[in-house]
């Protein structure tokens, strides 16, 4: 294939997967920001027993420890505000970073926060195979 | 097999690929710090024609354009230095996130800048598939 043709075939790709991956993340954000917090176990959806989150310096394997840790998170309202967000393709997967900001609870100030995801495919969806998340001090 | 020993299979890999994530970065940056420009060359050995580079708003398909896009970056001194350091495991590969502040030539400000690499095996080596790169300005 020549040069141009594989680049053109590689930019196609990576448009489908953009697209994908906007959709998927305005849906996780949606998820965790419901202000009725009952909603949030949801989220469970869309990991797996060999997904993996790191949290600052923490680590949780598979679903339930995940859960665990963002449904015990100190806050009663939280919303997520996105600044940058990169995709790349992986093998059959897709590659997601996003920066952004949030609000929790009455708080003034917004904290600057960055969260890479890696969505896989399963069943007919993708599910998120790989969560880190970290807040950016300044 | 019972959750405790997943856990700590899954412990143990990341564990593994943490310390070649380590080895990977370390060699990588001081490759693209080296003083010696014309050494910067080799970090094309560390990617292969289906890498991917997103530099800012920029995307560099293959070994050639990405190598294109990093030896024609504006400085003739570079020095990284990495604050946060986080690795998970993918399938076959391995997913790094990099945080940190980089000082070109003789600017007395560093710049803060985060970078995504996942690492996959290639010749029993690893190289990298997929690479992010982003300023982070406050």
């Amino acid at each position: 294939m020549a040069t141009s043709q594989f680049r053109a075939a590689a930019e196609a790709e990576l448009n489908k997967r953009t697209e994908i991956a906007k959709q998927f993340v305005q849906f996780y954000y949606s998820l965790f920001d419901n202000p009725d917090r009952s909603q949030v176990a949801q989220l469970g959806n869309l990991y797996n027993d060999q997904s993996m989150l790191t949290f600052e310096d923490g680590k949780f394997f598979g679903k339930q420890e995940i859960m665990e840790k963002i449904t015990g998170l100190p806050f009663q309202k939280v919303a997520h505000s996105i600044n940058d967000f990169t995709v790349q393709c992986l093998f059959t997967g897709i590659l997601v970073s996003v920066g952004g900001e949030l609000k929790v609870d009455d708080e003034a100030n917004a904290l600057q926060f960055s969260q890479i995801f890696v969505l896989v495919p399963e069943n007919e969806s993708y599910i998120i195979s790989n969560d880190l998340f970290r807040f950016r001090y300044s």
